[in-house]
């Protein structure tokens, strides 16, 4: 039977508990928004002892099916204010899943300044002295982490970003090469982390056993079914695999829907040079690898390794987001930049999205020159100095944009928005103005339907169509966040009804259950009503629920605005 | 008859405007709030053209009567979010009532960045380009400007801070003698102006004849009559006028209540040395004044000139709350110190209460040691710099929380908390949690009751009565601050109810009313229903009617806490 681990970073002690009867059929997402929900008080100081920090694998994960082993980090956001669930590939869902932990709950804050490092294994838990990593990057702690534990262990940490409890600062979790590049990026929960002097979570699963299932042969069943409806659909069966999600940058470009010099533009001029075609141009010809997994059990294998031009290992998981962000968003073009800022905020532990909006308002300040990436790189690296810009640019775009007078600033809730442009891709705009995560692509991903055209396609230029698109994603994304699988299992999902019934029969052949297909978007509804409500008690209102006014102006090339009346977005998650 | 006058930034061009019937009856901060109210989005960015920076005299200003002198300042706040009234004394107040100008409102926005001044006299409005003016502190900008348009013109301007929207900037106003050393300071005001790229304004009524008054007979009488209970009173006629504000440290140290070191403890081991007794003997044997009024026509006259120990000039207008925030709070105990970072914050233009509690926060952090005045100096004159530290400090106390990962900040609604513990002046606590204003003692200064005795006393310690405490004084404060009149006459106002009469009967004369003193009182209620209604919809619900959690800390040396239910504060303002 699975149980709840309870850290106690007060006094240093830790507790298993039996799972309560209510939390019995959450996982994931659903169970970190629900513990947040239950325990945490909504008005209390993010970086306070009162907030907490949990840490669970989906319903699925660590069962052998594929794309189950996405992990969900949750808490009170230090960047929003609100309730925040960051998922991330990575090991540590799946050995958590292994060992028999349905989540770890990090509470409470020690006196002192003395770091933490936490063991989880079959032996048991393990407080450990980690005054000797602080002040360390994620590469250097991973590194040195997988020395002394062993290869293979699952590493959770926080860089220098988190450690000074910036709002910008990302989780880092190993992938399966021992790279720090997958991460709990949004929300500001590296500091969150850094607030209970925790340095890194170890998790070693090396005398688990495999994860119960209650019917095997019906499970397996299901499990190659989906594999297979993963496979054979064109996203994520090869254009993923292909050029990983910077696939997108071509396509988005090509849209009018990818935002230009902090949100100018939709269609940027030099698209190509940054682009997944070129990026994969470049991973061939300097000896990377264009297909990898951020999890084991992965088929989309939508991950890579991004070489230098002298061949050496620069960085990995450089995804469409990170490229558009400190990309197209900046002016930067050169993709080489672009990989190193990267590969400094996977080290720092820093959110590539918010760094880059932050990078955008420093530009539109005039601290640094629009596309100048080495001036941009250096003003990142002072985040893991003493220098008072890396405080600043650290805590994200609002805080930037506050530092400097700005008011240009594209955020929702706090939180700097992603790589599509809302008046071009009017559901995802809908999606960042009413998601309780704040400004964020991946809580009702339209982009799929309007842009990929999936599900019969939709139309991002348009008002219509695109409430209802914008709610029936949020709550599937929230049930799908809550099984541990990978956001793009949506493609096939959209596609092809019988790919949620896969779904469906997975859960219910690991637990013993008799759900549906509604059961499984009833949960989804459940979680969206744990978090709003969350953020109605933490202060939030409708008015919340805005995207600047800066958005009222037109963008080229489609001459489009954002359109919709505050009645209108308000009927998006009205009911919940 | 009285007119509106309309600056547009945008294409710098101005317009005069009758007054709408609805705006006829009101003055001060009755006015700011409800043109704010009814003009600007409660949703827009404080800085961006949207917003508005409305000047305006009280109903009395002008009039030749004792105390009725000062400025409301109004817009929504940089600081909080929310709307704000800021008042300060000076000479523009008088010389606009003079000039028949009602209120000043200072719309949109320039494209470009140059800066400009605007003059406004009995010859008419003119925009004048002031980037000679940029850079430049409110001393030197006040200077200049008394030598190219005369001494005794008014001047209300801002320093580096509000140049740089910086949200703890303040705007400075010249006092009678030159030197800007009064301020509208809380709310980041300062900002705002900054965000229209106006430098300063300068006001020139030496054409304008007296202030007409319908009753010039029976104003004479009542006012004769206000000026003699100002003067009876020992608090306005004796205490205030002795040793100036600051006359409250030793009486709020000896009630336990005063803040000492990031509000850790309420008395201060050191308090006779940063003591308005201690600052009237400093003054005194250096050639100092002791009491000075903050605009003409003021009888209380708490105001000083404070010289160095060279017998130079260093600052006036030393207060209490300043006097508090930089010392007992930082644990800074010497009166030259305090004084050396007054004179800086009145330069750049900057909050002296925000500032001292952003100190406060600085060392919390370990920026800076504890009490370390030189440090705390060299830290403030960061913000005239390029130095990032200069925007981060500049930017409030929350802000420099967020910067260093710092949760004990004393603040609501983003805004520093002034000079009394909230467990052992619980009423002044509920004004702070409660005010649309944020954390303010000005508001609703329950400390005349539950401190120093007015209205037969109250007792701070206790929850009994505070509530409705609050309440009367925060109705009675809206109005008061509509009037023009200086917040001390609430001291014989609360011992003499014919004192409230005289301002009853002060108004009618001016305007041919006949207005009872419950019509006053219904005024303060509009005024904060305008106030909060605007709020509300700026996104601010009950959950930011909070103190920070740390108050259910227990306080020495009474051993208080802050003990009100959430039920029990937001009765405060019930209905309204």
């Amino acid at each position: 039977m699975s149980r709840i681990l309870r850290l106690n970073m007060t006094d240093k002690t830790f507790a298993w508990q039996e799972v309560p009867a209510g939390w019995a059929g959450l996982g994931g997402r659903a169970l970190t928004s629900r513990i947040i929900r239950e325990e945490v008080p909504p008005t209390c100081h993010p970086l306070s002892a009162s907030n907490k920090l949990v840490v669970a694998p989906g319903l699925l994960t660590g069962a052998p099916a594929a794309n189950v082993g996405r992990i969900s980090v949750g808490g009170k956001s230090p960047l929003t204010g609100g309730i925040k669930e960051s998922n991330s590939g990575g090991l540590v869902s799946i050995k958590l899943a292994r060992l028999g932990v349905k989540a770890v709950v990090v509470e409470g804050k020690p006196e002192g300044e003395d770091w933490s490092l936490i063991k989880i294994s079959g032996e048991g838990v393990e407080f450990l002295p980690a005054d000797d990593y602080a002040g360390l990057g994620n590469y250097d702690t991973t590194e040195r982490l997988w020395e002394r534990f062993g290869k293979g262990v699952g590493v959770m940490s926080i860089g220098q970003a988190g450690e000074k409890r910036l709002t910008g600062a990302s989780i880092q979790f190993a992938d399966p090469a021992g790279r720090p590049g997958r991460a709990a990026g949004r929300g500001g929960l590296g500091a969150l982390m850094g607030s209970k002097r925790l340095k890194a979570l170890v998790v070693d699963d090396r005398s688990a056993s495999a994860v119960p299932l209650n019917n095997p042969e019906k499970f397996k069943e299901a499990s190659r079914k989906w594999a297979k409806y993963l496979l054979e659909h064109p996203v994520s069966g090869q254009a993923l695999p292909a050029f990983g999600t910077a696939v997108l940058i071509n396509i988005v470009n090509e849209a009018g829907a990818l935002p230009v010099q902090n949100f100018r533009g939709g269609r940027f001029e030099f698209a190509e040079d940054i682009s997944g075609e070129r990026m994969v141009e470049l991973i061939k010809a300097r000896g990377g690898k264009t297909k990898e997994g951020c999890h084991p059990g992965c088929v989309i294998q939508c991950s890579q390794t991004y070489h230098d031009k002298d061949g050496k290992y620069l960085t990995s998981g450089f995804e469409y987001e990170t490229i558009w962000a400190l990309g197209a968003n900046t002016l930067i073009r050169n993709l080489d930049e672009i990989a190193v800022i990267d590969r400094l905020c996977d080290d720092f532990g820093l959110d590539t999205i918010e760094m880059g909006c932050t990078l955008g308002v420093l530009m539109e300040g005039g601290v640094i020159p629009w596309g100048d990436g080495p001036a941009a790189i250096e003003m990142v690296k002072q985040v893991a100095t003493d220098d008072a810009w890396g405080r600043i640019i650290g805590n994200g775009s609002v805080f930037t944009g506050q530092a400097l007078g700005v008011d240009r600033v594209p955020a929702v809730k706090g939180q700097g928005l992603p790589a599509y442009d809302p008046r071009a891709e009017k559901g995802v705009g809908l999606t960042y103005a009413t998601s309780p995560m704040g400004g964020d692509h991946t809580a009702g991903y339209c982009v799929a339907v309007n842009i990929v055209g999936s599900a019969g396609g939709g139309n991002p230029l348009k008002k219509e169509g695109n409430i209802d698109l914008s709610r029936n994603l949020q709550v599937a994304t929230a049930a799908i966040d809550s099984t541990g699988l990978c956001l793009f299992v949506a493609f096939p999902v959209l596609d092809n009804p019988d790919a949620l019934q896969c779904i469906v029969d997975m859960i219910n052949a690991r637990y013993g259950l008799s759900l549906t297909g509604d059961d499984v978007t009833a949960l989804g509804g459940k979680v969206l009503s744990d978090e709003l409500s969350f953020n109605r008690e933490a202060g939030f209102t409708k008015a919340h629920d805005r995207l600047p006014d800066f958005f009222k102006e037109n963008l080229k090339p489609h001459d489009v605005t954002w359109d919709f009346s505050d009645a209108e977005v308000d009927q998006v998650l009205e009911g919940f």
